[in-house]
């Protein structure tokens, strides 16, 4: 393998790809790109990865870190060091591809078991050692940095297995570093799904699942991590802890709830129990649906989560912008079917792209189906059948792997995400598309991908030209407005990205000093010299 | 009203109740009772309230709280006094009617407004005065009392108000002193339900729900109160805390489920955002089943929760004996149909009932119903229609306040609860039940009422004569060694009564010292002087 800061930040397939005509088409015609913009290759980061800053812990604490987990599991070189220093996020893919790693951390550290991770915490915490606990390192809130250098802590080469699966309880065991697939080809071999695809499913490990606090695709009927996690076990500097299995309880408050979204600031979460459900895909039902507005749809959404008749899994809706850009995409535009959809009113600026998978027993899924149907036909929609969603579904983790080839050709690209109630949504969304237009040459999409009762997330898509010279400040600088846009018209801060550093800085206006405070005391409490993933996570010291 | 200690522990219609023959032959028949022991009126407590400790706040700090609050609302009488000092505990019912009232508050205090809460609160904290919030004291595992003395706050005079509800997000808004009658009636007036119904529903309030993590008799279709709220107001001696109302979200941790079970310990709960669902009862379907044996039952429970099709409402399971148990008192024993089903082979010491409802849409409800008898019948039930769980429905808070007139003949009558995976808890029924018998004289009923996909609660419940004379010493030796078996067969120590100080002792043993270490630091954090509901709730210091 290359040892380049591209093989480091490139996300996805390995293999480099090519961005499809139809992007490349609409790049041209919006920000007046030619044929050469496409070769630039902006910030290719192809050099080899060279570290300027050593690592800085003793020899001595080296030597009993080998001496616990193995040497072979104690990695100090360049390249380990470097893969471990950030994570996703917009800006991290930028130094990366300057080759600028201010903050690595000085060691990558990879234990075998419980009993190894609580003898490297004693260390740290007697010798005062940063640790940061990674799976994926797929967080795109900076949640996996080393600002204070010591220990990225990687528990997926070793502690990555399903501990044991309980058909009874409908329940599986497994350690934080299992990736995505390999839990579910296991549950599904078993004929069970976990029912957690979230968009890094093939590069995210079930442990950053939890920390983050995370929701798959077909959220809107599995539910979020934090409802699919049963029990937890964790290591903190202060000792360990062990939630039991109860189907529910109501043993004082949920201390589960207090290490779902911690982010690594906390401890270290070493064994996870996740609800399972029977896995039966042949009795999965699919449907999609063109709306004559964002607002009509989303009021169909709503309608159909308050039916009581029960929730579809997959959700989605895309607004105007989104719902053209894919039909562009797709070589839509101008056939029949798009002429027979404009003369019927589905005008190609206001029209939206509704898709909608029904998961479970197969009558259910059906009567549903038919329930939601029903309901979208009141709000003027024409159906468009299960083709589209099955066609979205087999290339469903591949849209975020366009953002390589996007920034090689000089593109800033990001998406934030948001949840919100109803009666807020429509506010909000036209607020943050007027913010993200109000920029020059900026493509915004928008969708919703998690429906409740009482609201959804709005998950939001830009691509604009970089300002060369000046690429990370202008980013920073446009996120931060959009952050402000999203909290003054009453969004969450994150649906399911996480707060990391990237957002810490509205922690505190977004949940009160008194909650600022207790946030901070449990953190003190259970990592009382500040040791784990420090540095601005979640907003704490 | 008469001032005596039975107006304060009589639970339920004030009115005295009769109780009915079916169980008046039952308790001559195992407990070899006469009439005259029905007469005899134990511990009868009919005697005027009077408090031998007198209020010992100094007159200057009665004086501060009567300018906040107005005289009226600041209670220093015995009787308001005696009325604030136990909730519903067995053996508070036993103190009550000897009128023993050990540890009352000095004072019950009656607030207007969350201000008049956050001076309370400051002038408690600065003069080291106890404070424990109420509801309706309905407390069964000593949550409410006032060992330390102090302010009992009642919330139930003034902050007892609907604040807003919005159809478009499905949410109310309520203050935390509001009973369930005039909550439901305001959204049923509206085409709505909160859909949480505990036993206690009559004398319980929304506070209280969600201090001791409570669960409605629909809680399978609605959630747990955990599941149901969606924002929360706190004062605490730190600070108020108040959660913003978000369909979901991934802000750090969710603080809102610290707060929720927390059972006064940590501050007063002010304002709490719920879910709301469509009310429409002629929607909903009906179903009972008699099953052979108690464990093929919960086999088709299980089966109907992981089946994918939703979940229905009500769903209860009564085991052998609370099954026969009702026969009788329902005067079904040797009628036409008991002898029909005795033909078929349902035993009466081994015959199982089975209560369903299905709510929401009509159409979903008749599927669901469909499904659920489909894999009862394959699990060898007979269906029984819906005309008794419609009789039970009209008579389902009932049988809790039945525990007077049983204390007045001199029977000892409690009950237990717990959660248990599946793979459990027929091994723990088992022991529970063999415990509970180990007693003479003893009859023992269980059931399941509240399921889940991954398990269920186990709800116990048990007649004895009392043992006169050791009537407290008796029982609280017996509760003891219940709740050690319900743990050694892994149940949790509750699943919607709470822990209270009835089974704090057991909470280090289950939490395990790292978590009891959280709790507590939690606890110190926000109120670092222990004022809150003092005196070992949740095993607290």
């Amino acid at each position: 393998m290359e040892k380049t800061y591209r093989s480091i930040f490139k996300w996805g397939d390995k293999r480099e790809q090519k961005l499809e005509k139809g992007i490349v088409d609409l790049i041209k015609e919006k920000f007046q790109y030619t044929d050469a913009d496409f070769g630039k290759k902006v910030y290719y980061g192809n050099q080899q990865v060279h570290l300027h800053q050593k690592p800085r812990i003793p020899e001595r604490i080296c030597q009993k870190l080998s001496a616990i987990s193995g040497s072979e599991n104690v990695l100090n070189d360049d390249y380990s060091r470097a893969s471990h220093a950030l994570g996703k996020f917009y800006a991290d893919l930028l130094y990366l591809r300057k080759g600028e790693v201010l903050a690595p951390p000085d060691l990558v550290v990879m234990p075998r078991t419980e009993d190894e991770i609580r003898q490297i915490l004693a260390l740290c915490q007697q010798e005062n050692i940063a640790l940061t606990p990674v799976g994926g390192l797929s967080s795109v809130t900076r949640g996996v940095e080393t600002p204070r250098g010591g220990i990225s802590l990687d528990l997926t080469r070793h502690l990555n297995k399903i501990v044991d699966m309980n058909t009874l309880n409908a329940t599986v065991r497994v350690q934080p570093g299992i990736y995505g697939p390999a839990l579910e080809k296991y549950l599904n071999e078993r004929g069970y799904t976990c029912g957690h695809f979230p968009q890094s499913f093939e590069y995210s490990t079930v442990g950053g699942w939890v920390a983050a606090r995370g929701a798959g695709q077909a959220s809107t009927g599995y539910g979020k991590i934090e409802d699919l996690v049963l029990a937890l076990s964790v290591i903190t500097p202060t000792g360990t802890i062990d939630s039991k299995v109860f189907p529910a309880s109501a043993e004082a408050w949920d201390l589960n709830k207090i290490f779902i979204g911690s982010e690594g600031t906390l401890g270290v979460i070493t064994g996870i129990t996740l609800k399972i459900r029977k896995y039966r895909p042949r009795n999965t039902a699919y449907a999609s649906f063109i709306f004559k507005g964002f607002e009509s749809a989303t009021q169909a959404m709503r309608e159909i989560m308050q039916a009581g008749t029960g929730f579809p899994h997959i959700f989605r809706l895309s607004d105007p912008v989104e719902t053209s850009t894919a039909f562009k995409m797709k070589g839509f535009d101008n056939s029949f079917s798009d002429r027979f959809l404009k003369m019927k009113g589905y005008r190609p600026d206001e029209r939206c792209l509704m898709f909608v998978s029904m998961e479970g027993d197969r009558d259910f899924a059906r009567l549903l189906k038919r329930k939601i149907k029903k309901i979208a036909a009141k709000y003027g929609s024409f159906y468009t059948g299960s083709k589209p969603v099955r066609a979205w579904l087999e290339q469903r983790y591949e849209s975020a792997y366009l953002r390589d080839p996007l920034m090689d050709a000089g593109i800033m690209t990001d998406t934030v995400e948001t949840a919100v109630t109803w009666d807020k949504l429509i506010p909000l969304w036209t607020s943050v598309r007027n913010y993200l237009e109000s920029r020059e040459k900026t493509h915004v999409m928008a969708h919703i991908s998690h429906v409740y009762e009482n609201g959804a997330n709005l998950y939001f898509t830009f691509l604009s030209p970089m300002k060369p010279g000046n690429e990370i400040e202008d980013y920073l600088q446009y996120h931060r407005g959009l952050i402000d846009v999203i909290q003054a018209n009453g969004g969450s801060l994150s649906h399911h990205h996480g707060i990391g550093r990237a957002l810490a800085p509205w922690m505190k206006q977004e949940m009160g000093k008194t909650a600022m405070g207790l946030l901070q005391a449990i953190k003190d409490h259970l990592d009382p010299k500040g040791i784990m993933n420090p540095g601005n996570t979640l907003g704490l010291r």
